[in-house]
């Protein structure tokens, strides 16, 4: 053969940037302790060869239970060194669900931080065959000289979704899928070797693990919190002069409700990037007063790499007036670089572009996912001739900025009627007295399903629900209106702190 | 079959999400003439609508000679969306010559700017077959409505090297090949929408051409000089605020030299780029005092999209002293992202990094080309693999800064000692008598080879090779020094400009 396979980088291949460009560069800090790129690649080569004795060598699996830290970086690119395939764990998750875990992607072996042996351990003990663990601090005495020789189409990282369906599944990301992200992120949000990047959301979420490798990519900065706290994370903020970090709208809104947030030195800040759930433009507002800095929406799904849209402006976009500038940051986004996205309606055909027609996001991208592991059907299910369907439900407006209204398998059809439980979630979320709210579908003989919303009230209120029925028929058609409320302690949450929607349906399902 | 194949984007898609993201951004100015995004994929799919209705569908070649313009932009992307393979020609070859190409590389058409009408169909008569000509403002009525299904891993542009050696070979570079090339030139680079560049080297070589794909891809704004003449340039810089461009060395040299140089108002500037030769530390100096901005070298090849090295400094090198920083920003640079790089030795092994070491320069990179245009037999001579041989010589710095020293074929053996060619110059070249200067080597009887230098004298003075030869010995080691000098009043050149060493050492050879 003559013509060239084009041989692009892998995961690892950030880190020798960085070490070959900056080694003497800070790669993470912590309370005054910095340690070096060449530092972090020698701990690196280190634990590889770890893995290496361990026999996880080429496409073995190797599972990772820790908290946000300099470990979660040295384990991350230990495995991509060796080609073996990452399986972040999400140490939330109960025994038995991880041990359903171990079944499903059989690991070599397990690195796992001291605090989560026991929780590791008895997973294993359930799983159909023991996994060997590997307490995270371990290192061998001489780092491992060679890299594997490894594909950009081989798979890099093995997320198990929990989701909020049914069995748990396999997410493979190839190390293009990975790399392309992150020069695509790097691209977008113009990332590079002066920032300092917060890793306050779990690393073991592509939420925040993407710029595991980004930041890596571009020679920034790592800082990191353990597990969230809004206090601690605004300390960390401003005493690592952090200039980017992806949070959940829950952490944005404790932050910003903290008593002194206004007053603490962000000044480093430039960029404040959330997903995960939609969030109100007055939020957007608080978060900018507060960071004093540009907000982004994102939205992304573990299939995708993550992103798939964000919020940014552009220049048009920036000389809008500011309530305008809230209103649109405060939406789903645009498409992220590299990803083609549409927005079909039933026929299978892009909607119009008039902000109120409903289809579904299908999308495209070199950061699709090669498959779900082992499930071939699963993975043919979603992606047909390379388009896969996100399974969410959005309206586009004419600047192509898109906005979900609800998950596909959410949606309420009643009396022939669709209703889209996020609109009258936030409806029912601008009472008062409203502190959490999910609405959800309820079997119904006449009219199909019919409108069910649970609410939690806020502290020491009481939640009256005829006057919150009233508040819906001000506010919604009457259709939409729930026709029955109920009032919980708290809201029920899948292992990754997604409201289980599943659970308020049926009572007696297992979430993962 | 259940695993998704990746399916990234395409030459096209930088424009599509510039017209998405910003139609009404302008992406185009020409003095106080602003085209918008939206415009310019209007007349790309006008423009298109044409080649499809002449049969330039999905592979086949169009050829394109322009000058530096809006219709660069235009044809670049009307090709794309066609799924035709590009074929830009170097306007300041002769007819017999651009037949000879089109002998090589049979295109479908021809796009001609009207100045270059009859030296195209001088060419076209000299060629095999006759090559139908469209003149380059000619476009349909109606826009192409739906873009070719084209692949990442298809031909997107067919570059015809003249080089400095033999027969003429085209370069094809895939869909993927260019758009990872502007990728990371992006990150590299921080290229963004608040970016103009300066198209003032010419568009139909790579040097420029990656950005025409790349600053649309960031939605900046283009902004093009027809032909190079320093005052002009330096106009447009002032006039448009230009704050990136790539020029070759001579044309910043003539720039800085312009007498009102440092009164202009080039305070948009951030960043010169630079490369197709060595420059002087003191020449950095001055751009860096007239830019008032930084200056980064650049070295690559068509065949690799093109960028393989930059000289971009990182946080440790910006804390060094300001002359260590000029002479860094001087040398060849180090790897471009996601290009693997090797300096190769004799024995085909990494020399050592002290800077004194010379070896072959050899890289992998996603950004190599897919090969030689029908020549699987040269594309086998240079990628062996995936690594692509440069065929040039260079050292290795401990930072990983390197610096070419010679093309292998140009590098001199005599007595069985290695004469590298740019040393010798660069000696030659600080003589003051000196305006130009080519080091080349003669065959031998004895000595294998011997050293030869063209020299060219200022203007208004005479060159004295015995002074000539006195200055080389208090610099170089004798068996460096030429022995015999030729003055000139002016070297020979390739068509691309590059000095035609070919032509020193056989004045009878052709060169393209």
């Amino acid at each position: 053969m003559s013509i060239v396979t084009s041989k692009g980088p892998t995961v690892v291949d950030a880190l020798l940037r960085a070490n070959a460009l900056q080694p003497l560069a800070p790669a993470f800090r912590d309370a005054g302790r910095t340690t070096t790129y060449a530092e972090l690649f020698e701990d690196v080569r280190r634990a590889a060869r770890l893995l290496e004795e361990r026999g996880a060598v080429c496409g073995e699996r190797v599972a990772l239970a820790a908290e946000n830290g300099y470990q979660y970086l040295v384990w991350t690119f230990a495995a991509a060194w060796c080609g073996a395939v990452l399986v972040p764990l999400n140490w939330r998750l109960a025994a038995p669900e991880i041990g359903g875990l171990f079944d499903l992607v059989s690991p070599r072996l397990a690195v796992v931080q001291w605090e989560f042996a026991a929780l590791v351990e008895a997973a294993s003990a359930r799983a159909r065959q023991r996994i060997a663990c590997v307490v995270d601090h371990a290192r061998a005495a001489l780092p491992s000289e060679r890299r594997a020789a490894v594909h950009e189409d081989d798979t890099a990282h093995l997320y198990c979704t929990s989701g909020t369906t049914g069995e748990p599944k396999g997410v493979e990301l190839t190390h293009r899928n990975v790399f392309q992200h992150a020069l695509c992120a790097a691209v977008e949000l113009g990332l590079g070797d002066r920032d300092v990047w917060g890793h306050v959301a779990p690393m073991f979420h592509l939420a925040d693990a993407w710029a595991t490798v980004a930041i890596t990519l571009v020679g920034g900065v790592h800082v990191a919190l353990p597990r969230f706290e809004a206090r601690a994370a605004l300390d960390l903020f401003e005493r690592e002069r952090v200039t980017v970090s992806n949070l959940v709208p829950t952490m944005l809104a404790l932050m910003v409700a903290e008593p002194d947030a206004r007053t603490r030195d962000l000044s480093a800040f430039r960029l404040v990037l959330s997903g995960g759930a939609s969030i109100a433009p007055s939020t957007v507002r608080a978060v900018e007063e507060t960071f004093r800095c540009e907000y982004v929406q994102t939205y992304g799904m573990t299939e995708t790499s993550p992103y798939l849209t964000l919020s940014r402006l552009g220049p048009t976009e920036r000389a809008l007036p500011e309530e305008e500038r809230f209103r649109l940051r405060a939406r789903t986004g645009r498409p992220f670089l590299g990803v083609e996205l549409e927005v079909r309606g039933p026929d299978g055909r892009p909607v119009p572009r008039d902000d109120r027609s409903v289809g579904e996001i299908v999308v495209r991208a070199a950061t699709v996912m090669r498959g779900y592991w082992q499930r071939p059907d699963l993975t043919a299910a979603v992606v047909q001739d390379g388009w896969l369907a996100t399974g969410d439900l959005a309206r586009i407006d004419a600047r192509g900025f898109v906005e979900i209204v609800d998950r596909k398998k959410d949606m309420i059809v009643t009396g022939g009627e669709n209703v889209y439980t996020t609109e009258v979630e936030h409806a029912l979320a601008a009472h008062p007295d409203v502190l959490e709210v999910a609405v959800f579908g309820l079997p119904h003989a006449v009219w199909g399903e019919t409108v069910c919303a649970a609410v939690v009230p806020r502290a020491g209120r009481v939640l009256d629900t005829q006057a919150l029925a009233a508040h819906c028929r001000e506010r919604l058609a009457g259709y939409k209106c729930p026709r029955e409320f109920r009032v919980l302690a708290a809201l029920p949450r899948t292992g990754t702190g997604k409201i289980a929607k599943r659970l308020l349906r049926d009572p007696g399902a297992a979430v993962e």
